[in-house]
């Protein structure tokens, strides 16, 4: 059997959530339906606003719906120090590690050439502007520790050869080939305060 | 840290799914505002029209938007055997099966007098003026094997007193493929009185 048009469509739209399978579709349209309408209106809403509002931050390039984020935002933060990331959730993992009170910059990915991801694409002509205005003492490179994510950290310590700047790369012990979101925060801090000199 | 005010809001309102936790959440928000911002907007339409405009089938009250559901509307099924079901999800349950070809009537939840659902709460009345219309020969109560799903089941039983009815209860028993150690005792002991000659 297949459902009413409407119920249909809403167990298809939500297949696009990460993780969510035709099962877990078809019982999260049922509960919503039977159980929570308004929670159902409410995600709508919450989806349609931050889907039409949310942009960049003008400074570090992570999800925000205000020019500067609140990192950014924030007079707390040390601004000598720049970690560069590849993805907004990336920041969330750092900061969960209470070891770091730099500042970031997100790539929003990484250097692609089969994808045809140039640096322009992932911001390196911004990044290299906002460190040339001389405040980063220290610029971290946190990309991924994948393939992808180490050719773009040597990408940009390429980019940033001079005497007066310290670029590091954070340590081994992030496990070789995963993805930093999905580090624990333990792991995550060693690998901070073991960074290396590129 | 927290999220921006519009990325907060999704991350809570995304924790409305069942089976959403607010790591889930979080990567959820994530995954459409940096990757799928197209699907985001149609999650919401889709959630916003099915909540406003989806509900019962007037004669089974399942989940519709039309008048009929499909399977009402079918002209392809035996309207002789009514099956009773405690909710939507329970009708493609059994219609996975392949072994039911009757029609269906949905309760909506089950008799709860601590939580104050009566027989009107859950359709008595509807089903009962369905089933005086005569076309229905059995009436196969296939409520959650629980103590409100049988409780439930009896009541109905009780109003369907009459010589011209067939009322009937699915088997509890033990799952078919199951091993016997890992099947509760509650069902054990029903399996073994609803025992039958081979
Ligand atoms: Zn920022
Ligand atoms: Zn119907």
């Amino acid at each position: 059997m297949s459902f009413s048009p409407l119920i249909q469509q809403l167990v298809t739209a939500l297949r696009c959530l990460p993780g969510v399978g035709p099962k877990s579709a078809q019982r999260m349209a049922f509960h919503l339906l039977e159980r929570d309408r308004n929670a159902a209106l409410e995600l709508s809403s919450a989806l349609r606003l931050a889907a039409e509002q949310v942009s960049q931050c003008q400074q570090c390039r992570t999800l925000s719906e205000t020019d500067l984020c609140q990192l950014c935002a924030s007079s707390s933060r040390d601004r000598s120090s720049l970690c560069v990331l590849e993805s907004p959730m990336d920041v969330l993992a750092i900061e969960h590690t209470n070891s770091f009170g730099g500042v970031y910059f997100v790539l929003g990915g990484h250097l692609s050439p089969i994808d045809g991801v140039g640096p322009d694409d992932i911001g390196i002509q911004q990044l290299l502007e906002r460190i040339n205005e001389g405040e980063i003492k220290e610029v971290i490179l946190a990309t991924n520790p994948t393939v992808e994510g180490d050719a773009t950290a040597h990408y940009i310590a390429e980019q940033l050869k001079r005497e007066s700047l310290k670029v590091t790369r954070i340590a081994h012990g992030v496990p070789v080939g995963g993805e930093l979101e999905y580090v624990d925060g333990g792991t995550l801090a060693h690998a901070l305060a073991g960074r290396r000199l590129l």
